[in-house]
């Protein structure tokens, strides 16, 4: 597990003023991702306050030695796949560096400040490129919430305390916050209808989730040990498994969802990177007395006390008329993130315990992450009952799926006792028209 | 559709004697691939009999112009991605410029000897660096098949018809022919016990495929229409979606298949490519009377009469008391490549529909293909009836599923009158003890 040194210190300031009390990223966050200026190609980043710092200037600028230059020039290229496959020590030195170098009282402040861009003039793109892509069924509430309207009686189905039920999702359209949510076209078929029609989804719903950035990952036929599997976590980013639930009723038996989610994915641009996240690790919640104990491979007495992350996660929304009548965004629900089943660390050792290997820059999602009550559920399927019972918002609205022009945020909060909480920055997206067809 | 011309001419002979009735590589196949030889890197290559000729070396020796010489230069480096980002005309100016040298009667036979390589001297890649790969479920007997064994009345999905099914799977484990099939572990639970175990596979399975190669794709948002399909499909390799039947029986609701398919999928290393493919191109079978009209956006005459290929189909088995004793593989069956519900045009057009992009290289499986009966079935699940009725090899030995130590090797041959047939080259892999948990 990542430890918790001098970066964490909540006494920390910067002197880069917008960093200190940010709500995002003050000096204790320090994420990682890629950026672009007008006339200079994308390089590695980390966030500050409402600063980008480019670390391909900072690997040429002398401040950097070692591990930390290391890292840095690892990160100099258009993706962080070569920093993340370097795994936690590099990636922990170039933090400690730059806390030093950002913070009140650092001898380098001049050279430092020629090496930030104002956030507001940098665009972010994907941290990697994305090999691989799963997404997991790891949020218990979400799959009973969710198997309740299938099967009252009985809403888990027989693998799921056994298995981290997951898939493979689509690598090519993850997108960064912003990316447009072109509503999918696809075939739909009404439970009383004979045969499908293809259009536009009529269904159209967000998904919460967290996502895994991998790093360093493994080779095919070598399985990473649970022990293991948490030096294999690089980060953490929102994730948007956006879904068109008419699609997937449709087609998903027997082999699963495809064009119900391959899109579009959005993800937050920063990896919020496993240092950053150590005073946040928290206690897998107990399993209930009833609940099968894990097989071996899954389970781990340190990760059962420190697998867990508490981060709180909220869906936000603003409609077209909220835009126009200028009103802020409307909190749909926030939750915690151990509403999970599964630990990270589980999702790891399961996933390669076939010998199937994980690479530096891959992505897992965690599967919706929703409470058991509707304060925080991460998904509309959930809220409104499979759609039949319409959500109210403030203005009067009426909402059972996204509407075009919807725009949908989602937030992620890392918090703890005694600990500056950090941020994840946007995960966000309108929903466009369907093409026309 | 792709042209058929002076490259097919049945009369064609090659300089390169071995070519000349080889069972997969006569001059009028020349199949594009990655190689290596012993002191330089994988660069492009073309199979040529029993050689391979070079491309990076045809791209500098001055006997190409054009687009020839754009295609030969974008399939000099380690992968064929930049070739295929460039759609047909290159790919087309290539193959002529490259028969024309290897045919009897060539000006330049002096050059192009010192292009050409040993292929018993080459390490064979993949050709390409697989951003996407999708697995499809197009072989309706195989559908019907092992959809009988659990409802026997009822055997195919409602949607099956109407929907090309499919799912994405681990481009990652990808490999060409003759990488090691490690047995997986993984958790698995007979329908009698109480709780799953974790070990090895006890029903690892074959599955017969086509692999369809991608290029140049299409941008995220904007779907390929059923009219421009073909025009995206590359070429086809045999692909082997090794599966193991415990794991998936145990994990696969309510997802799919996930670690019972991506420990690895093995291809053969050479694409056959839509050029030379032509001739064999044949009708897609009739619909049965009673089967639905697709809908529009997969319906094209074009495509009806011409989308289907004209493939033999084989799988064969060696075990290692037949290698001891020095016989032959002995094949399992032989069927044909129209025994495929929807044609390759089919499934681009619908994985594309809801606007999800495929990229150059990307790589899609049919699904496996089987026969009716038995006479050629891809999967052991279908031949044993789930493992029920052992098959009786004639040698004496009965196999369920594979056993340690046994080689699966699939052959593809394109046929058609009056046409010289062309290979597939070899997808072969031999099934290695799990590891140790």
């Amino acid at each position: 597990m990542p430890l918790i040194d001098e970066t964490h210190n909540p006494a920390l300031t910067s002197w880069v003023s917008s960093a200190n009390g940010h709500a995002d990223f003050p000096i204790q966050n320090l994420p990682l991702g890629v950026f672009s200026t007008r006339n200079e190609a994308p390089r590695g980043g980390v966030a500050i306050g409402d600063w980008v710092l480019d670390l391909a200037k900072a690997g040429r600028s002398g401040l950097l030695t070692g591990d930390a230059l290391d890292a840095a020039i690892a990160a100099s290229g258009r993706t962080l796949n070569p920093l993340l496959a370097l795994g936690a020590g590099p990636r922990r030195a170039l933090r400690r560096r730059l806390s030093q170098l950002l913070a009140n009282g650092s001898d380098d402040q001049g050279i430092v400040e020629g090496l930030l861009y104002h956030a507001a003039d940098c665009t972010l793109h994907l941290p990697t490129t994305i090999g691989g892509y799963t997404d997991f069924y790891a949020g218990i509430h979400h799959a009973l919430n969710v198997g309740r309207q299938f099967r009252p009686d009985n809403p888990l189905l027989p693998n799921y305390k056994h298995v981290p039920i997951g898939y493979h999702g689509r690598a090519s359209s993850v997108r960064v916050t912003g990316a447009e949510v072109r509503r999918p076209n696809g075939q739909r078929k009404a439970p009383d209808a004979e045969v499908p029609t293809f259009g536009p989804s009529q269904r159209l719903d967000l998904e919460l989730e967290l996502g895994i950035w991998i790093g360093p990952g493994n080779e095919l036929g070598t399985p990473i040990a649970i022990g293991e599997a948490d030096s294999h976590i690089a980060g953490l980013c929102l994730l948007n498994d956006w879904s068109a639930r008419d699609l997937q009723a449709w087609e998903y038996q027997p082999l699963g969802p495809f064009l119900a989610k391959n899109f579009l994915t959005t993800v937050s641009p920063w990896i919020i990177t496993a240092e950053a996240l150590a005073p946040f690790r928290t206690r897998q919640p107990a399993r209930a007395a009833d609940d099968p104990k894990p097989l071996p491979y899954l389970w781990d007495e340190t990760d059962q006390e420190r697998g867990a992350y508490g981060i709180e996660l909220s869906v936000l929304i603003r409609t077209p008329r909220m835009r126009e009548d200028k009103q802020a965004p409307h909190r749909l629900g926030t939750g915690p993130a151990t509403n999970l089943y599964w630990t990270a660390a589980q999702l790891v050792a399961h996933h390669t315990c076939n010998g199937c290997d994980l690479n530096p820059g891959d992505l897992l999602g965690t599967g919706t992450i929703s409470t058991p009550d509707d304060s925080g559920v991460g998904s509309l399927l959930e809220l409104t009952r499979g759609g039949k019972a319409p959500i109210t918002l403030p203005n009067g609205e009426t909402r059972t799926f996204l509407a075009d022009g919807d725009e949908l945020i989602l937030a992620g909060r890392a918090v703890a006792d005694g600990y500056v909480s950090i941020g994840f920055g946007n995960c966000r997206g309108q929903v466009t028209p369907a093409l026309n067809v």
